[in-house]
């Protein structure tokens, strides 16, 4: 058994620990000098990369085009929009000099005060202000409406907590932005685009999520209205995995933006925005992973199949690899990605273990001996269970597997998010049921004061008002006051 | 004719302001609110798509895999090789706080003093500092080696003097960091990357490059040696497209990254580094384009071909597009990306211009007399030559035409600069030539004083010592001392 398999934690043991190894040991990502800001490292980037292509074909198909805009803000421009400054503008990287000179004392260098700028400059923490500042110049006319843009883009938000891939520094994400010329229309998108992140955990990421809207006082700063898509971990916590925002015309207002209607009338523009970032990643692995590694979905798998041979000496490796390479060929041909891991300096025992924790979906083996019997061992990710299947058709076997993994995995989280789902009607129930986890579907008075006063007792904050299911009116479970639907309480990353 | 059209600048007028005005009147880019920092607009950033994915596909193909590194570097970092920082430290973006907090004042937000970080942090001007120090912990044994890593990324250098594409304070690029066993082994690989660059250039871009070999002088910071290649703009003047850089052994010493060898003795790791930006698309830009606006190379046009319907009423629009569907669909089976405008609020003749100016390398228009004689009308934007061709068989028409214009401007761009590419051999004549633009090939004696002298009283500098072509000694032209070959003089960009 591979060392770095052997060293992992157990979930049931820490589940925290569990997930920083295994970030480490799969090789997706690291620490960095930098205090907050992680490497990501290549395995790691090319599930990000997969999931990069999958989203831009979606976000395309819809007619969204992509452009880039500058990485550094002029500190005026985030006070434009009042709320959106108070949300966002405090914890920042702020570039006040523009010029490094030798330092006078002969150690390395110092910043030269000479070059100090007349306006500080913000990295973005998002790009509403700078994308809105920039638009004033891109729409005048109803014709120059919709306007469907997305930037893949790196920000900044100088948190004081990280965790790698969930809560960082610096990370990457998409961020699109649309003008509209009507409200409607607008809200249009921004649900469509909470549909689209929704069918892209599900169907690629095989991640069950809940759609939903956030209360008054978890919305974005300066969004009428924030949807999101939440997910649940397997310690029975909640991850938002995506948002997209209702921004109405409060961005078009402070960056004058207007568009003169089909009768010559000029109107202020409606706008919304969406994202989802690397912490997409930090969602994949807690979703399905176990104590074995990684278990990836075979949609965003970068190997989805590899190939170990089982051999003694050059001779059989030979005679295997002329059995072994027909199959590669005709896998790749049907689009699945293969490693032949023929590699003689490390063992087969080696090599599964560390398949296993790189949650290669599908590994098959192949002897001398499946040879003679033209057979092929196969092992899938998800159950690690070992069957022996006909080499003939085999890449059929494997493709049909590949979609059960996909699948299996969907449903096993889905079951275990609908076990961790409690409806709970007292407070005394609920401040019992949330130290155990899970998601709790109760009763609340639509404030902030009760959401607060829950939050600061039990740590529980709302998740989102779920869109579909149970819209059954009832009371507060605090205040006893009228309460339109349950809402969705859990502790999150 | 559109406006946009009429308003360009000729060439022969004013070669720079017609390069400025094109960038924005084909909607590839425009100057942002940040001082030196461009907006890269749809259109711009859909031909930068096609780049990357291109030179992605290509570096993959070596071997390489992409990873990512964070965005600020500890100034201490960049002190580390002494070469490196004489060379890059000086103009760049300085992090030195991180929380801004409400103006006591009452207006708007101030920097917090109070957050003022214990070392400042640099926005990565390039990475190999905050990238070997990440491979001091990757490299351990020969085994770990050749680490082969690219980064897609911004970057950002605060250049006094900016014009879009070709010097802007932030640009886009992608960096590519390998590690080595052997000396051998690396300057394998940084040739390999120059020679890969220059296919990338030539075949996709169309644009033809001289491969060589850097002076000291313009060495890259730290490097041992850099290898180029050079393009010819219309006007004359050199531009540098692409880079790659034996580090030799440099940031290796520099953050001590060592590696156990088979005879299990510590050896220092070989070190390249090779890059491409958004340069490449001011390159692309200047080599094809004319004074109707943007002339693209198919291999990178974001629309290779458009079709225009030509219609008097609704009922000749439909008739039009039941002819016109199944070649759209035809070509997109070919893998051509095809847009067919049968927008009705704009006219053929603004449409065809419009086209013109984005560089739209095929158009065809299609009217009620075509449908009778079973023929289109083909233009082809690098001759702007119309013809009239059957529409049976129109998608074989379109595709070798494709090619054929591929290779047509390729062609014209080379004689181009034969055609300005001079053999010079005394200081008198080059002084006399180089104000008329062009390359000129030249006797240099090798020194860096001659080489500065010659900048200063001309202008010009080496652009490269080519690798191919004529490697006859002879004599510096200034100096009158050894030389070893003709080495390439220009202006440059």
């Amino acid at each position: 058994m591979a060392k770095e398999l052997k060293d992992l934690t157990k979930r049931a043991d820490n589940y925290s620990q569990w997930y920083n190894e295994l970030v480490i040991k799969a090789d997706l990502a690291e620490q960095s000098a930098v205090r907050g800001c992680m490497v990501i490292k290549p395995y790691g980037y090319a599930i990000w990369e997969k999931m990069q292509q999958t989203l831009d074909r979606m976000f395309k198909e819809t007619g969204v085009q992509n452009a880039y805009f500058p990485l550094l803000i002029p500190k005026s421009f985030l006070c434009r929009e009042a709320e959106h400054v108070e949300g966002f503008a405090k914890e920042c990287a702020v570039v006040t000099h523009y010029r490094l000179k030798n330092d006078p004392n002969g150690k390395g260098v110092v910043v030269d005060p000479e070059a100090r700028l007349e306006e500080e400059l913000i990295i973005r923490p998002t790009s509403e202000t700078i994308i809105w500042g920039t638009y004033k110049n891109w729409i005048h006319s109803y014709r120059d409406l919709p306007l469907l843009i997305n930037q893949w883009a790196n920000v900044m938000r100088w948190e004081m907590r990280t965790r790698m891939f969930l809560r960082t520094a610096e990370f990457l994400w998409q961020e699109g932005h649309c003008a509209h010329a009507t409200e409607e229309e607008s809200q249009a998108r921004t649900v469509q685009m909470i549909n689209l992140y929704s069918d892209f955990a599900e169907k690629y990421m095989a991640m069950p999520v809940i759609k939903g809207v956030k209360t008054a006082n978890e919305r974005f700063a300066g969004a009428l209205n924030t949807y999101t898509i939440e997910a649940m971990m397997q310690d029975g916590k909640a991850l938002q995995a995506g948002t997209s925002h209702n921004l109405g015309q409060n961005f078009a207002k402070a960056f004058d933006v207007t568009f003169v209607n089909k009768d010559n009338k000029p109107e202020l523009v409606w706008a919304n925005s969406w994202g989802v970032s690397t912490r997409l990643m930090g969602a994949l692995i807690m979703t399905h992973s176990d104590d074995n590694g990684l278990v990836l979905p075979p949609h965003l798998a970068p190997i989805q199949v590899v190939i170990v041979p089982i051999y003694k000496n050059d001779e059989q490796r030979a005679r295997i690899s002329t059995h072994v390479e027909p199959i590669v060929l005709k896998l790749r041909e049907m689009g699945i990605s293969v490693k032949y891991d023929d590699a003689d300096n490390r063992r087969p025992g080696f090599k599964f273990a560390d398949y296993e924790l790189k949650g290669v979906p599908v590994r098959l083996a192949f002897g001398e001996r499946d040879i003679e019997n033209g057979t092929v061992e196969i092992m899938r990710r998800d159950t690690l269970e070992k069957s022996e299947a006909p080499l003939e058709g085999i890449e059929m076997t494997v493709r049909n597997l590949l979609e059960e993994i996909q699948d299996n995995i969907y449903r096993k989280a889905l079951k275990h998010r609908e076990e961790l789902t409690y409806t709970v009607d007292t407070y005394d129930e609920f401040k019992e049921q949330i130290e155990k986890g899970g998601f709790i579907l109760a009763h609340w008075d639509g404030t902030t004061e009760t959401e607060l006063k829950i939050k600061e007792e039990t740590k529980a904050t709302i998740r989102c008002i779920p869109l579909d299911g149970d819209k059954t009116p009832g009371k507060c479970m605090v205040t006893g006051k009228p309460s339109k639907q349950r809402v969705i309480f859990a502790r999150n990353y």
